[in-house]
């Protein structure tokens, strides 16, 4: 008899990634995704007994990836994970719960002459798009996000009032760079939305209340952001935000006998600070 | 009235990098940590009000690492993490909840001669260790941890009988490339062991039980892995694996008229598999 | 006496993170620049003799890109780096030829209500902009550069008449996605120039070229694209192009009962085609 | 008539992922490299006309690599490298020069019992062997190499007596820590040697010179390392090191009331000294 028991298992694949083109005449359109699929549900036999017949090998997740990009394409990555995520549920007896999170690499037309070309593009844009569909027992939920979107300002930013102890050698300021790189994840109640539309919508108030807040903290920007967007967007039932600080530290210049009115900053990679939470909508 | 209430609100700092000597003699001690505190507690008033008293900065976080290096250290990262998350727990009164997690990088002795020198090292070695203390209202909790531990093996690892489908192209094998990234974390029921002397055991299990499992697929093996570690060591409660699968693929050399008896693979990054479960000894 | 001769040395600090604000009133302008130093000269005897007289210390190679950030400013990399190397050419007698490369990161006003925002930015754009300024026995030199410059097409690219032995399996295609990551190094002719306007029109002609392009490989679309430039800019000696091949590889759906008309592709990370060429203008 | 003329053009594949397992009854040896090829010749037409005829396809140098490891394999990459560059120079009429690296990762035996497994490995070690053949018009040239080795030592090195200016800050020391990641490649002067046998004790002397020496600065400590290799291995034409500086900065406990004897330091990532050298035998 074994000492432990299964709990919480799960798999599946990671890193798939899919290029799709559209076509309309001359015109194309590119989806550039990145999918990860977990499943999980009655795949006991396959750690206990080497038994596999349960398991849905993760080698067919990628084919389902690739055959449903030409059978049941959408260009929007929230309703093509529905589409996956159902798939794997109905489908196959053993899933009890898939989960499916997409990435979009932002892809733009090249300006040519003013115009945006026909097909040609250009990329590695930050602050890409994400989404996350998990289909379960108790039906399926849409989480989007945005990850990677790097913003800084250069005034209207402080930090002071804090707790001080013995260990304390930071120095109250009110004019300090503030520097973060925004991870935002917003549960919908809804399982059909102009996806697209919402997103931008989310990408424009995370940014304009970055910009426009006197920030006391991080904290008070993140919380000012979230409700923001709760605010304007009643299909949002939540948001979680992650915004970490990317210390931008003065230089002393006082050994070359120079001043530095806030104007000459080192960028430090670690240590970083770490703030991180969620807002839910008052029911 | 902000439509948001504030909810899992949690804050710190993250890549401290902190390096100790301890000499004994001439015979010195090395030990090079990254630490990542996180802290939780009544910090509402910092997001909403932009009110900072309760708010412990993340900069004075890292001046409490390097100041407990030299006031209240040990070179076991378990112990060195309670000094840490119990003293922001008992001497900050908004602390409800300290995390903090240490990974340890590995530096070995240089042979010179056949003996290790004194004074010098060679590190970068992979499967480092990391521990998770978490102090809250319950109590303190000690995870340990192994990272980045790559294993792979040649024989005695098959995959077949699995579910089949329409998007299935996958053969089954009775011989195959078995190479995973063995990440580990086990919690245990003391706040007291010789946490090096359990570290270095888990680690031998590990390796040894995947060198002689019979696998018929990640799953079996890694619950096998599992369950040698609690069978073995009665002061893990749980412990928790992820074992991606990283693909080595034969490769078709019949285009170029050859044969490929299982001698010649392309190993892939991606997409991999991912693989992860818990073992919970049975109570 | 010992059987080596030291030949080709030099040293000196990489990775300075400076991060500069200037203000015009209430309208910041910010420049971010991680600054890269190699100097090389009258050495040896740190070598040989462990006698260290003549080496600057690559700490203070540091102090010298934050005092020089306060007392001799520029905001354009290539102006900011003549400043540091002459300095140190002109200055440390051991110093011969010094070098320094700076990368400048992309932070782009927050658009509200229309309006770029006075000083709050967004970053992390690829395509950032390079500069490495070398200043020796022979003078100044002064190359400008752009990296990380992703692009893409779907139509207008092929590969087909190439050599065929017993290791070809490739087949010949007139329609394939073609995607590479551009880096581009050009030397110009001339030390005062707009140095700002000179790089965007490149960064133009490079996209441009690009997407108008009737491609039958990547060297192709390469000489193409630097010809350009030089055509455009007298001021331009020369021109460096890196054009990796990211393949897009056509998935074959048949296995599922499907075809694929150009629409769906894998993105392979590895191996990828690499492809490098100069090109100088005909004196 | 193009402004511009072609010059230093080559191309190649770079990241072939290659695996070779050769078996030994039921002992099992492994090999793991990673293969970049770069080709130099007449390529000019495919660059100014479109003309593929002289291009071999990267692609084909992918198919080459996986049919020379059934065909004509080597488990020394030295031998392995001259094998595939030969081959693309002598049957490939445009190719000129080929040139191929190999860098091996290490995989050891899991230890089972007190032995080493017959198919059970362990890998990620640092410090990998690399290759680089170069095949040519005046004959071929084989380069070897170690990366990635992270080496430190807590006593016997200081930096003092350096040259002093306006913007120095550093402080002389007689005793601080001192850490690099060692590169190296050495060239031979004999295309046919036990590589292994060679490889391992030019690792062995640079981890012993490293250990041992009496370390004034890196540049010293470096061609200490340097001249040892040349001393002991006569086959060694000459040999480059690169050793950049991490910089372990001892952390000021005073703010704290604590002193800090050479005990506690921060690891600084950015920014990092940089040092390189070539030694060559004095002919």
């Amino acid at each position: 008899m074994p000492p432990g028991k299964l709990r919480d298992n799960r798999y599946g694949k990671s890193g798939i990634r899919l290029f799709k083109v559209d076509r309309e005449g001359a015109r194309h359109h590119v989806t550039d995704l990145t999918v990860d699929i977990w499943l999980e549900g009655a795949f006991e036999a396959a750690h206990t007994e080497g038994e596999n017949a349960a398991v849905l090998p993760t080698d067919t997740m990628r084919g389902t990836v690739y055959a449903f990009a030409r059978e049941r394409w959408s260009p929007e990555p929230e309703a093509f994970g529905l589409e996956l995520a159902r798939h794997f549920v109905e489908t196959v007896a053993s899933v009890e719960r898939a989960s499916v999170h997409l990435a979009a690499a932002a892809w733009e037309r090249i300006d040519v002459g003013g115009d945006g070309h026909d097909h040609a593009f250009t990329g590695g844009a930050p602050a890409r798009r994400t989404a996350t569909v998990t289909v379960g027992p108790d039906g399926a939920d849409v989480t989007a996000g945005l990850g990677d979107l790097l913003v800084l300002k250069t005034a209207r930013s402080g930090f002071s009032g804090f707790h001080v102890d013995a260990y304390t050698t930071l120095a109250e300021t009110d004019d300090r760079v503030l520097a973060t790189l925004v991870t935002a994840r917003w549960r919908y109640d809804a399982l059909a939305l102009d996806w697209s539309a919402c997103a931008g919508e989310v990408r424009r108030l995370l940014l304009e209340t970055f910009a426009e807040h006197d920030s006391e903290s991080l904290q008070h920007t993140l919380y000012a952001m979230g409700q923001a967007v709760l605010a304007a967007r009643g299909e949002i039932a939540e948001i979680w935000l992650s915004m970490p600080n990317q210390h931008h530290n003065l230089v002393d210049l006082q050994p070359y006998g120079l001043e530095n009115p806030n104007e000459v900053f080192v960028v430090a990679d670690r240590p970083f600070g770490v703030i991180e939470a969620t807002l839910a909508r008052d029911a």
